[in-house]
């Protein structure tokens, strides 16, 4: 008989999540009740925000309980349905759960049927045509508020949302400097998505490698990272600035004792906009931001780079393995899709 | 020979401001050049924000060297003009200098004609009527984009801009809880001025005092402070809330050696706007903020609390006891007229 093979928690994670913290179990195909549809999942999400849910506190969702289920974005198939919305067939991005088949309901999060371009891989839906294109594009406009001319500094830029951020305002005329933690990854956003420069935040003076560029500071910074990098970034940034709050890394393995930030005054001193944001809430602005990133994929002006890792059962190490900060690109797992009917 | 007395600044103050980083001198009354207008100064507004010009650094003004004047807004009165908008018994305000007579001009910081009302105190035009008043109502208007019915916590709330500012969001249908220093200043807060709550930071649990009174946490903070009390608001703010920059005295004493922030993480988990601001910036909106507050004033709305010290010479020891936390209300220093021809 066949089985729905799920990664749940084992342990709450207190540091760095560590791959002891997770355990396979099956159970069965779950079937859908009315209004529910059942979704075969092909690629997981890999994202920071997953573990700010690993330690048994809420943080924006409910924390996940010791046995249950890791929540996280993917895209499936809809392979039985009894919502009129759905039917089989149906290619489907959605917040869901690290297992084979997920069951879901039009309420889900960030619910969306996807109209897979044809010469688009589906794994695009993921991260850079997924949660990680649409949040960079939602985070320069709605937040950032983007204006050609700009400087716009973004850190984790070789990130999967980094990456994008950075490809986008270069798309609307900006200077953009990425903020990294090696060489390599400094090579690779200069060479391979077009920054203007790249900072490396383990061996470079941020604020003055900043300021070196854009003597009058950075109009907008997109804080992937939070900690010391935003705290240097108070200090690089232009009368007026905003600061894009997408998400803080650097605390998520550090819930208890986060890095302190001492430059705030920053914020009254240069009179800059901090703003934090989710995409669920900008849900409405995402296929707008989907028509643009695919015509400016299509057209090779902004570049994906994916990190795949292929089969469920790898996905707790592909998922420690992001959080160490040493992958580039896009970070997904593959699901085996072996049992597939 | 008449004299215009100065207070300088005899030494770099290197945390708490201290008398002894001040000193007295006398230097000649000096003469409008062309464009310029000498000023008869009557009252100084003592605020927080003085003592970041103190250490030698810049701080959105360049600092005050060894020897000079030290720089902050007053009420006085022209006694000899060479510019055409401004004649000999014409009240101003301007960031001006601590000194008998100033000279001003047309471009001068902060520079407003003042038209009192008959039975407005002038002293009223340094503080509920001058910059704490405008800065208390452009931040929960412009800023906080304030609306009825909803919380509001304000902190320094016995100071000059926090009780204006929550007297302001009670005429405007809000709920307003302060968080001031000790019991005085909580029972002040809800008796003289309307405060609906008071939390002593001192004693009480921040968060939890005001998730007690709002449990989905306050709409708007206007955070006067900084350091902890910022710290603590982070997790007391409802989803989408507002956090107005609008000064951190706690740091102020303590520039080498700022309160660590570490609850940041909340401004994206609840999508927060904290956005700083200098009331130079919205000068605009200056009379309008006046009209409202003096129609508010005049019926009994709003309370007016004045500290005021008198004597030049006693201003160093004055802006140091307001630094100190322990005065209530707006702090402000009568000059002595004697010499006034």
């Amino acid at each position: 008989m066949q089985k729905n093979r799920q990664v749940v928690l084992a342990s709450y994670a207190s540091d760095a999540a560590r791959v002891e913290n997770f355990a396979m179990t099956e159970s069965p195909i779950p079937q859908p009740g009315e209004g529910e549809f059942l979704i075969r999942n092909m690629y997981f999400s890999l994202e920071p925000a997953i573990r700010g849910w690993l330690d048994g506190k809420a943080n924006y969702f409910p924390p996940i309980p010791i046995g249950g289920v890791i929540r996280g974005p993917s895209v499936g198939r809809v392979v039985a349905s009894k919502n009129a919305d759905f039917a089989p067939g149906d290619i489907v991005f959605a917040l869901n759960h690290w297992e084979d088949y997920s069951i879901c309901h039009s309420d889900a999060v960030l619910l969306e049927k996807l109209q897979p371009h044809g010469d688009t891989p589906i794994s695009y839906y993921v991260g850079a045509l997924g949660g990680a294109g649409a949040t960079a594009y939602v985070g320069l406009h709605e937040i950032g508020k983007i204006q050609s001319g700009q400087t716009v500094v973004v850190s984790a830029a070789a990130g999967a949302t980094g990456s994008m951020a950075g490809q986008i305002a270069k798309q609307r005329g900006c200077t953009v400097i990425g903020i990294v933690g090696s060489d390599e990854k400094a090579k690779l956003i200069v060479e391979q998505f077009g920054f203007d420069a790249a900072i490396n935040y383990k061996t470079d003076d941020i604020a003055a490698a900043v300021l070196a560029i854009a003597p009058e500071g950075a109009d907008i910074y997109f804080d992937n990272v939070g900690g010391p990098v935003l705290n240097a970034m108070l200090v690089a940034m232009k009368v007026y600035g905003r600061i894009v709050g997408c998400g803080m890394i650097s605390d998520y393995n550090r819930t208890e004792n986060p890095n302190p930030i001492t430059n705030l005054w920053e914020v009254v001193a240069r009179q800059l906009t901090m703003q934090g944001f989710l995409l669920f809430t900008y849900h409405d602005q995402v296929p707008a931001a989907q028509a643009q990133l695919t015509e400016w994929i299509n057209q090779g002006k902004i570049k994906v780079i994916e990190h795949i890792t292929k089969g469920i059962a790898n996905t707790p190490a592909a998922f420690c393995e992001l959080m160490s900060g040493k992958t580039t690109g896009k970070a997904l797992v593959e699901v085996d899709l072996i049992e597939l009917t």
